[in-house]
């Protein structure tokens, strides 16, 4: 794959070179000092090799990248009776908006914002312990990296759990209604930490590769999900998976992806590969702005968007 | 392609056999005395030729499907300048929704609910007279199909010109923001019309080709559009052309698609097919219910999701 | 009365002298050239005589202060059936909002928001033509104030008939409902005009005699309303008649009172006085600055609030 | 006053023997067991004596009629400056929407509303320890109804704290803004203890005595607080206090008055007399169904309104 190593080269090249990139999250003090010179980038081929530049080795906070994994281990484990308590549509509002809440009597619109990671999260807590279900969560990403190095920051989850006054107010709400199974800090606390798991860019893409394939990880052939599965994960990924600026990824990358405050955003090329960016500064809606960019140039220049060669 | 027709022939089978067929919009009194026994389908693949069964060649209001064809046409004029005056954003709303123009000061969210056609259809007029905008719309259509017998239905333009209330408060209010260049009845008389042109489903397939493969008439090798241009409206498609099901219908279909309230649906195969359906009964968020489950059962029978074999 | 006179006059003095003077409203193009120096003041008390200084018999356009009088006729022709058609809970909302109506059916939240004030102009005009309705509107005006003078500004009612998009679009939405009975554009244009009525303070005091003095005319004695009936217009005055300005006026006048974006108030001390108020410059909701001060000045004085002396 | 104690006798009566009571408040299970039948009224004049009649001994949960006593004694503390945290205008809202805060930056509508006494509580407590804050709450209540017996029910306490989801979220959302200045949980401890005093009609009224008489305890002449406060608190207890409900309260009613889910009502007949009535059923505002009846046949047969005789 020398093609694919270049293309990756000259994007990282692009992106380092560019005067904006947007400016960093400081709504958890301890992502306020990430440096937004940094970029990385990682793509994983359906042969297991790896395309990788910049800082592609550096782990950051993935954040709400996370969310695609818990919404993967949560409906291991409850299939489609998860969508009782979680919707599937483009909410077409900020990650933190409560008001569609107090319209859809607690149902989150999606499990990608911030409401429905919350209520993906319950269910993965529902009969353990906030320990117990973190680290059925870990081992799930590491096993999916094949990287037992993986590791929760604890400093940004204690970051959170000091100021994620908002979603406090979120889980509480979704309690009144009845959607949250568990006392509301088990669960703020479980996803507190699991959107503190610290992944660099090739751990993040390795991670993500049964997505691309059809549930399968390429090489060993183990299946992590049924084919349809993945299909739909991609699919709610491709709606939902940026908050109000879903349509806009959809539009310029033509991949389904899930971006995080953390600055990563975790792309699938169904059939081809398996991609992660990563650059800390934001644009308006919350997603990193190099981190798009790089993908945008990526889709164009291998002809990989969804919607057409 | 036998292969694809015996597909084709055994879904409209299927279909007709369904004893759930959802309910036939009532709200423009002309399409309340459609047949919900009704049932088309059509596909025309990469070289041109057509499968196709059931009412595949019966007439239907198409509706907001037209809406494709305007953003194509409304594109070609001015460019990415139409994005000045409508977003891209799936809306979280149903289609006629007026809650999120009073946000975001008379900018429709996107293209495709009510009042962002209507806000395309203002900048196809601007200009002309609406029924020289309108005859531009119909012959743009009998081009892409390749067929000049597509007409439109007047008494369902009557129909809707009389009853067409909520369109026009979208339309004022968009006015009272200047989003509208011309006489708001200027505008609503070219938009009741064009949504009023009566399709088989194999013509409206047909005239969907261009999308499926980057923009070209495959048979011709003509250009219709920039191959971006193609994906980027096929992104739209998918974020947006359900309303507030589009969501489900990327989770169960996996394909860029735009339905109507007449009860039909263009869905996009990226560089495979372009396939139109067609039946009456709608589902609660106004998309052909049997339209959706035989564009599901199609994909998941070819692999044709973009998300995934 | 020569205390009264005293204080009106006095008040008359300190609002020509302040410098802040609000914002002459400029949505309805004829009222924009309105003199921002303007200010009028009358009181008309329960023994007929009338207090009254500045620019008191110089007539302005009154605007939805005409609401206070179409209510009442309204109520006079199908009494409480009205509030099946409109409600009469403070809105919350700014007087040209269109989110209250989609989220409760169309029916407008009070008589005095925009939306309420042309459904209750439907009511009035069922059964007659616009002409009609519109001269018995302007006679009952007459009646009231017990002068023939007072008309229609055709110049202002033309300029709105262009540019009211807002509230076309708000009448056709409520149309889309069922909660308008007659053509929109004849509802519109009875509202139109009757907004475009032009009074002067002294007028305007006369005309509101009936709702301080229990539904009388104090000097006749002629029985307008029950006497519950002015005492539930005037709570709904208190509650609605300043839009999303209505709990602060409530907080610093202390009286019922039903402002115009032409900048005239009319405020009713049951028992006590009808008073009017005018001064075009508006402040951020849309009310008359100087009229405001001038009321809370007042009352002040003269121990007038209805919560307390 | 022989003849208002018999208005008040006969008003006990027949609210006793009407069939329509509303439904008791179950979201606060500890609230759920009162007894329907209950009914009770004090009416207390303005020379001080006292009218009372039905179950107007017996203790209840005064709840939101709370929320005007920590209005009264946070304007005591930090005076107009507490207008900067919370707003003054009616909600349009039920009592616990959030809606409205995600709008307006975590600034809620007014201090009636739930976020909005919360808002207030924190003003209290600010400086304070919890149990000295909740100290001063109740020791004021004391003093203004001059009866040392008033106390806080702790199982309602208890039972709120337990299950006050919807308030920690509204809680927990205005902290995100920096609305709040002390820890969430202290705030909503001394709420949701204020909110549980328990207080007879007869205390309550001995309560309200200041808001009737210009801010003073007419008995012994002793100023509460200013005549001007006193008359600013009664506007917004009438346009704010029965949340959605207001308007319509003081459509019938016609005096400002605050309402609690316990059933207890606090209103205010300036210059005349504070009044307080109780029973547990509710309407589908939140606000006691008979308590709004009795209030509604004592200003009418006293003629009491403060919109006219």
């Amino acid at each position: 794959m020398p093609d694919l190593q270049r293309v990756v080269q000259e994007i990282a090249e692009e992106m380092r070179a560019r005067p904006d990139r947007g400016d960093v999250a400081t709504y958890i003090p301890e992502l306020a000092g990430a440096d937004p010179a940094s970029f990385g980038i990682a793509v994983v081929g359906a042969d297991g090799e790896v395309a990788a530049a910049g800082d592609c080795d550096l782990p950051f906070s993935i954040q709400s990248v996370s969310k695609v994994f818990t919404l993967t281990l949560a409906l291991g484990k409850v299939g489609d009776r998860l969508w009782r308590r979680v919707g599937r549509e483009p909410s077409g509002s900020p990650f933190n908006s409560i008001v569609q809440l107090e319209a859809e009597q607690g149902i989150p619109r999606n499990p990608f914002i911030n409401a429905g990671a919350i209520a993906v999260t319950d269910i993965i807590l529902s009969g353990h312990q906030p320990r117990e279900a973190l680290g059925e969560i870990v081992r799930f990403m590491q096993f999916l990296a094949d990287d037992a190095s993986i590791f929760i920051d604890e400093a940004v989850a204690a970051s959170e759990q000091r100021t994620g006054f908002r979603n406090r107010a979120l889980a509480n709400y979704m309690k009144s209604f009845g959607v949250l199974e568990n006392p509301v800090d088990h669960t703020l606390g479980v996803y507190f930490h699991h959107c503190a798991i610290a992944m660099s860019c090739r751990q993040l893409a390795m991670a993500g590769r049964f997505l691309a394939h059809n549930g399968r990880n390429p090489e060993s052939g183990l299946s992590v999900v049924s084919p349809e599965r993945a299909r739909r994960i991609n699919a709610v990924m491709l709606t939902c998976g940026h908050y109000d600026g879903s349509g806009e990824f959809a539009y310029r990358v033509g991949l389904p992806g899930k971006s995080g405050v953390g600055g990563g955003i975790l792309a699938i090329a169904p059939g081809r590969a398996s991609i992660a960016v990563w650059s800390p500064g934001l644009d308006a809606s919350g997603n990193s702005h190099l981190g798009r960019l790089a993908l945008e140039a990526l889709t164009q220049r291998l002809g990989w968007s969804v919607f057409g060669g």
